[in-house]
């Protein structure tokens, strides 16, 4: 039995709520469970420099957590002076893997920021970021066809994420706080909605894991992640 | 008429919203307006080091603002490395105002830190910050008692905060953006449930301004800060 | 009786000395008793970016203090990597009060910086160092006007600035550092020439105070504020 | 045909050079082809404060890159003043690895800390920096055993790591430069001598990828990293 | 003839005035010429930790500039965050020289730290600190005497410090700032009371010279440490 | 006797290994004895910005000491966040010793740079750091010409540097670590193959010394150089 009573492939309850923010022009709070994300998009007018010319654009984001968003309260990164691995780590896979999935021709010489902001933490925050900016990314491009800067949304698929691991001896989904802190194996998946793998790190925490476990925890991420797609084709209204 | 259509004298609607924060030991999301501040409060478990042995408590806050909080995205403190001077300003303006109505002997020696973080921005976010602070703080200090670590809430009084400013050549309370952005003169005042003084902070913007005027200011944000007080007592469930 | 023996009204010795410094366009050094904060500003040939095109110019300042211009020495802050929320605070409270006083369309497109540095600390510094500002922004004004760059000196006033505060029960004028340890409440009056306000930053140290006692460091202030401005009309050889 | 002429599954070559280090307890030159990267070992008389009074040791890592061991110089990141996301996410990655095969109880209450310095890049630096941290690990732990300290090596089995991708349509093994600039899918497998996982970063560069494709990659890698273990016996004279 | 009048082996005007401070227990304005560098020493209680139980005591310096002390306004480096590295080279150098003349064993287990602060430069900063320094570091001891901490001053000499250098093809004495950017070679030099050598810096600046254009710098140096060192003498009022 | 056995002027054992580097336009690994420093030169197509438009180019140094390049580990200034003044001390040095003998005006408006980064330390870093810095800035000058974007090299002499010290009241040639911790004084020597002086930085560290011992350590340089540059001379092909 998990601690939270969830069956093995049950994902926690997943809320995808967009218009979360009065001034960005894509916004949604990804709650999976416990885990609240806030995910806004930005439109910028030109993109970075190193592209200037090339006629493509760019997606990139930013990732950061409020201080009492965890259980011990984690000091501030502005107040440190510095962002930490972790927080950079994860920044550059929410960027990379929206990037997957969006036409950079199309969407011209301008860049889009996806800030990550986790207003309370509970075990995936990275996989809710990744969920929830593709709903808040796809949203900004809509206000882009909108206004008539766009002719269509320069989205080539859905992008999606889910951690699962090894928690006494099982594969299960969708990871909670108490669960990850347990867990034998660790492993977070991206994948686009035709279930093209975008991204997988897979981490032993305790011990090496076997590669029959890994297609297990691969076969969970394609069952959540299908539901998650699912969930954001409803929240753009789709 | 101001922008909003509100009278000179009144306030944006107020919403002071407690327990928002799952792990927090108190937290008030506190509205003004669209002008949105979650506070929280974190018990620890010393003072800080200076005042180790003189039976004395701390209370201290921080103050951040999401990146797209603002009408415009803001970069992010930490990629920047650095907290501005505003940001600096408006931590140790919290930090001060709650200290004025903290018993801190009756605390005895523990720190409580207040996180004060924009989710979104529209003018007020300081006094929202405090106004909500004194909520979360004050839950705290429930919490402490409830778990017998303190025999009674140590705080001397309510403290709240209000802005009011020269807008147009007349006196009004509670600034928005658009107010504040155009205002002749902006001042924010820290009052005690009582009515004593904690901070004022006036500032010229355009043209320096007249005492009389500095006094009809005054008078609104005693106004004010009566009403905020009113919603601090039920938001504590008092 | 105040420490100093002063009457409560009475400010320390002022003393604004010009032409302290080879090399800057105008300079001061600001001594109010045993704080002496060495004033000088320099002429930058352009106005920050974000000004251009635009025909207006700017006044900005910065701050900083000697190691062992306090009692028990401080550390350098150029070695900390960072300068204290303190020091932002007094930089941008300086360049706020002397551009209120400033008529930056008829001065163009330059910039003046002023770096008030404290050789020497015993209270007050930040008001010795908006006070001295004022007098090194002129005489920069007074070069820039004899050597033809400007036909008229661009100020509207004069601004100037005093401490006061609850000491024993009692409002005094001019706080030094040992009255400033033990104030009931402080607070800083920036006024110019005319009496008109420039900034009010009032504060109470140790438990609320009331409006009546606010209206009583008011008055001083203005006794004192009167003073200064005849300091400076001698000091720029008016 | 690969731009180097190898087969498909063929690894460059691969030279593990111990001893290069005068002073550090253990070393390893890894060189797979032009890639060189130094990997020391320090060992240190305390493990971290964190885990003081556990009984338990600690292995970490940390990378640098030369300036001019990249084809354009890179910039100094001492210079710069902060290590970039990429050098983070590699030397968390290494410490990580380097752990999954140490019995962190018997090396007892001491620190080991890896440096992995890219004398010469030429893609594949982490996974030479595993794979030469480990030998520099073990000759550290057969220091402390010769002088007594430990009474066997603590090491639970080999770590190796290489990395594969997809190159012009098809899976190819340890990745040079020019291939890894253009291949469609990039992945890094850190596996142990027994055949375990302990690792799995597989990244879309260009568009997503399949899971037969993720498989033959895999596939790849325990070949690979076969050899590389077969080195390390050689390496560390076994 | 030199661009200042004065003779090949001249010094410029020297100052030593002492008690410039109120607060540190030693202080001396050092003027060599327009050059005006203000020395405190502060006493601390404990040698730095790397000292203790040493029975040994420490010397140290930091040096800094105001912005404003130069011709062109230099960046304040406690905005910038850092500190350049001619400061360090400096703060170096005279901690260096103050310490070849200190009897370390007898001072105690306690630090002094001397700061040198230019508050205007026209050449030669590094020479007037190690100059002033020394006096401010004998009037700290003279201090620690008088209150009976010691019971001797524990120097063992006078050290002093001058620039020569090669202007016009001719050596000379004690350069200002005219000189010294127009000079072929320039030489620092640290010598104590009775001509031991502490440190010569002595570089060529637009070409290589000859051992006995450098005999003719240390031989004018001599003279004016000589004179230095009598002014020293004076200064502390022996 | 000498710790290592050598005679009072006999240097230790000097490899110039060229084309260590297989990215850099020139490169050369300088061992004196167990001092190991790769110094790589780096063309770069444009010189900085403050010498735009005056036809010249510029040479800059930067210094770097891998971790466990000594005895003891010395935590990475990467890490940090800062260069120590030591580090930057010695790059300024390297730099300008390699400017004093470079054809400024012939070079043309490119910048070169050099890394100096150490392998393995044993003393005299910066003097290895500057004699092989020498060879690699000849070999990058032989690559442009080869290239035929210059017609000559722009080089006016050889330079090179070495240390000496009085080591047991004897002056040594060429110290090591052991020499060197123990030295009463230390003086490092940068020469044009000429003779010329072009840095000299001697320094007491335990007492001051002698005009007759700093005449003995300079005729041990002079030794020690011409020999350094007879060794240049074969590294090139001359």
């Amino acid at each position: 039995m998990r601690p939270s009573g969830r069956a093995n492939d049950q994902l926690r309850q997943i809320i995808l709520e967009t218009g979360f923010s009065k001034h960005a022009e894509g916004s949604c709070l990804a709650k999976f469970g416990d885990t609240h994300v806030l995910c806004t998009a930005t439109v910028e007018s030109t993109s970075p420099r190193w592209l200037k010319g090339t006629g493509l654009g760019w997606v990139t984001a930013e990732y950061g957590m409020l201080p009492r968003a965890t259980n011990t309260r984690t000091d501030r990164e502005a107040a440190k002076g510095r962002q930490s691995g972790r927080t950079q780590e994860i920044q550059r896979l929410i960027g990379r893997s929206l990037r997957a999935v969006v036409d950079r021709k199309a969407m011209g010489e301008i860049q889009i920021r996806l800030d990550c902001d986790v207003l309370q933490a509970d075990g995936g925050t990275r996989t809710a970021g990744i969920t929830g900016s593709w709903v808040a990314l796809h949203l900004a491009f809509q206000h882009l066809v909108k206004i008539g800067q766009l002719t269509a949304i320069p989205l080539t698929d859905h992008v999606a994420a889910i951690s699962c691991g090894l928690h006494e001896e099982r594969a299960v989904l969708d990871l909670d706080y108490v669960e990850d802190s347990a867990a034998q194996a660790d492993a977070n998946f991206v994948l686009t909605g035709r279930g093209g793998i975008v991204e997988i790190q897979a981490t032993a925490e305790e011990r090496p894991f076997e590669e029959t476990q890994f297609n297990e925890l691969l076969r969970l991420a394609r069952k959540g992640i299908g539901e998650l797609v699912e969930q954001q084709k409803r929240a753009i209204g789709g």
